[in-house]
């Protein structure tokens, strides 16, 4: 199956101009949510790592089967105000305003090694804030996977030196 | 292993008087995560279903290893403006104030059954949003599975009528 062919591509959400490719079509696919995530495993299972990090909420979709999969723990990155015990608080510029997410300090310790894992690499906006969260805990990032790559965007080079993968890349 | 050992409880998390269950400490520990999405598995393999349903955000976490490992669809449910097609929107109240989720109207089709599956049975109200909305789209709620229930909260009897299974129970 070709997996392109399960996801829906919506125009102009969430603004004008944007072509938004929408999972749920292929999560709701049993054959296609479950080739994705064997790809996405096959891909995860070239690495040592001790968790899978993924931030809400789409990437919470696929972050919790990889980790099963391979007998890994799960450590959820979140939105300000969501964990309830002592949070890393970290804050990133968007194009226009600022971002922020938050990780338990306790969930990583020094020298653990993290597999990022999201549906979509685009800017690498999310994806560059994750990585200096886990760096700054102490921790070592093993790679980063994701369902979706859109080529078009400087996603890649804003990730270079780690390793990154996808599974299903957009050209336009 | 005894998974209620590996959930952290804050108290006064949201708000003063609340225990809150944390399950990040769960999720994060591999022998534990495996237990719990075993123990849910094990309880969704008892009914017919097409669809795992859960809800964003940590409704996610354990939904999608159950519908990987059952060969089901996926389908999320979320917060307003998420989802990208035309939505069902639904509206429902809290003890203070209203609250509101939405599902994609193609995500279910007349006859669909589906499994409602959450971390926590508390009230029962962000259950019965689910289940109202799975029905108003002609679907039949197969059964409701949580990794935690809450004994001394109505939440059981709020989905009387309805099959509802958990793995951990909190007396009080």
């Amino acid at each position: 199956m070709n997996l392109i062919d399960t996801i829906r591509v919506v125009e102009d959400y969430p603004k004008a101009g944007i072509s938004f490719k929408d999972i749920t079509t292929l999560l709701q696919d049993p054959q296609a949510f479950r080739q994705a995530i064997d790809s996405l495993v096959e891909l995860a299972a070239q690495y040592e790592f001790d968790y899978v990090l993924a931030a809400e909420a789409r990437g919470f979709v696929l972050g919790t089967p990889i980790a099963y999969l391979l007998n890994k723990g799960f450590v959820p990155v979140r939105k300000p105000g969501k964990l309830p015990a002592e949070v890393f608080h970290y804050e990133y510029e968007l194009e226009y305003g600022i971002d922020a997410l938050e990780i338990h300090r306790d969930a990583i310790k020094p020298g653990d090694k993290v597999l990022i894992v999201d549906d979509l690499l685009a800017t690498g906006g999310t994806s560059s804030a994750m990585i200096k969260m886990a760096e700054a805990l102490g921790a070592e990032v093993a790679a980063c996977l994701y369902l979706i790559e859109l080529n078009f965007l400087p996603g890649r080079d804003v990730l270079a030196g780690y390793e990154v993968h996808s599974v299903v890349k957009y050209e336009d």
